[in-house]
């Protein structure tokens, strides 16, 4: 049984500090005019918890208020929101592997109050994607690598509620017999994952694209990059082209629940696996108790 | 008091046709996991309602019904929707106008039904954008003209619940002191407003982009377009750019429920108002029974 976890972080006046509710993650608790569910106007983060305890728990919470800041949300209470994820991981504590996800939308269309959420559940079982690998395709994501420079408006690098695009390109990667998808930008420059951070490693240097490039800071990439010097690998953010990636040694897409996914595939053609670094960075990311 | 109707279409089994459920609409409905919620992953239209007509139904159908195919959802059972949006519109028969949203997810996540429902409500006094117009900047939307062809995963032209860009760009436009956005494309075609279709009269012409530069097909411009001919214009179909707009003698962005607003200054610098071609418009607009 997946039991599942869930705290609302009500915003009861414009003047009054939000608090938490226990709430029925079984019954409906949202109101069908929540611009978090038709306009996708929020955001959220994911994070991994292992035998209770939140993984990388102030860089979620630290990109949460910068893309609170990116869509003009009320910056969120993060001492509230950290309890919060604090007290539903608790709950998973029983679990060696589970999973948070933190709301916060505009709330109900034309009412000036946010919606917040704080849900919890076991994680599926993801050994499979972390030691055989992932097939990817590398896919137009339609941006030039500017654009989070040049048309803010268009929120590259928040980690919004409107996920669609990505999820879209997960169909179509299945569609071409693959199972995730590497974005590029318009000019060529690999970008990240729907719901990963794109690692490549050649020789001594393990190397991921710059967030400049309208993408999202990686919390699993930023912990992993911190280890590297430890692996004996220069860690480096740099721009890497499709043919820089089909070249590599090896490459990962990284994220908080998945962990370290090594690419096997790319566009149908086989790549090589690093199974032992794999493995490595797959122990360190699952030994983190915050 | 602006009373609001709700129905929602539930899916109750893989093979079970899907069903009306009477619902409170100031009451709880969404479970937090559904993906209209978490990941904008669903479609919706926005239909006027004259007391108590639902207008341009069968253009809206059409359109919900393609926004499904290209995000690869169910396809709609257009009969039953029909039925919900016609009682959910008898109940506003009282009101001059009123709005109805059909919205279609793909349901919680893990679990294979989808979520659906039609919300309805009276519609806000829009007398002042019909009458004294828009002030619009033109924002790039960051996507070359062909990418709807070219890349399908990104959803240009299907109505998605992920409008998260199309709001942060209509709070840059107030930034800038103007009240709604013209996209333009990245290689210098203009689109559509973020909730409308745009329209440019030249001399003997209203001009409208092209469906295939990844926009939505228009409803409101559709009708408006087919009793063109009766006030003396052709219409026409065609690639526009910003220099166009702005040497236009009229333009407006027109949707279901806001009608024709005419543009009344552009990125700064008024332009011309066609007051009495506007009226002709939302006269016709508002008189429509179907």
């Amino acid at each position: 049984m997946n039991v599942a976890h869930l705290l609302l972080v009500v915003h009861s006046g414009a003047d009054a500090a939000p608090h938490l509710v226990e709430a029925d993650a079984e019954h409906p608790q949202l109101a069908v005019m929540d611009v978090a569910a038709t306009r996708g106007d929020g955001i959220f983060e994911t994070l991994s918890v292992v035998r209770g305890h939140p993984q990388a728990l102030e860089a979620h919470l630290t990109r949460f208020e910068r893309s609170a800041g990116m869509l003009d949300l009320p910056l969120p209470d993060l001492g509230l929101w950290r309890d919060a994820i604090v007290a539903v991981a608790e709950r998973l504590a029983d679990h060696d592997e589970a999973w948070i996800k933190t709301v916060l939308s505009r709330g109900v269309e034309g009412q000036p109050l946010p919606t917040g959420w704080v849900y919890g559940a076991v994680s599926p079982d993801f050994r499979r994607e972390r030691t055989e690998g992932l097939r990817v395709v590398v896919l137009d994501r339609g941006y030039r690598s500017d654009v989070a420079q040049s048309s803010p408006w268009l929120l590259a690098g928040a980690k919004t509620l409107s996920y669609a695009i990505n999820r879209a390109a997960v169909r179509e990667a299945q569609r071409r017999g693959a199972d995730d998808v590497v974005f590029m930008s318009t000019d060529g420059l690999l970008l990240e994952g729907p719901t990963s951070t794109l690692i490549v490693k050649r020789a001594g240097r393990v190397s991921t694209p710059p967030a400049e490039f309208g993408i999202l800071p990686g919390t699993t990439q930023a912990d992993l990059f911190s280890a590297a010097a430890e692996w004996g690998f220069e860690a480096v953010v740099e721009p890497l082209t499709a043919d820089e990636l089909r070249a590599a040694d090896a490459a990962w897409l990284v994220s908080s629940v998945r962990h370290a996914a090594p690419v096997r595939a790319i566009d149908g053609v086989a790549v090589p696996v690093d199974f032992a670094l794999t493995a490595t960075m797959n122990g360190f990311l699952n030994a983190r108790r915050s």
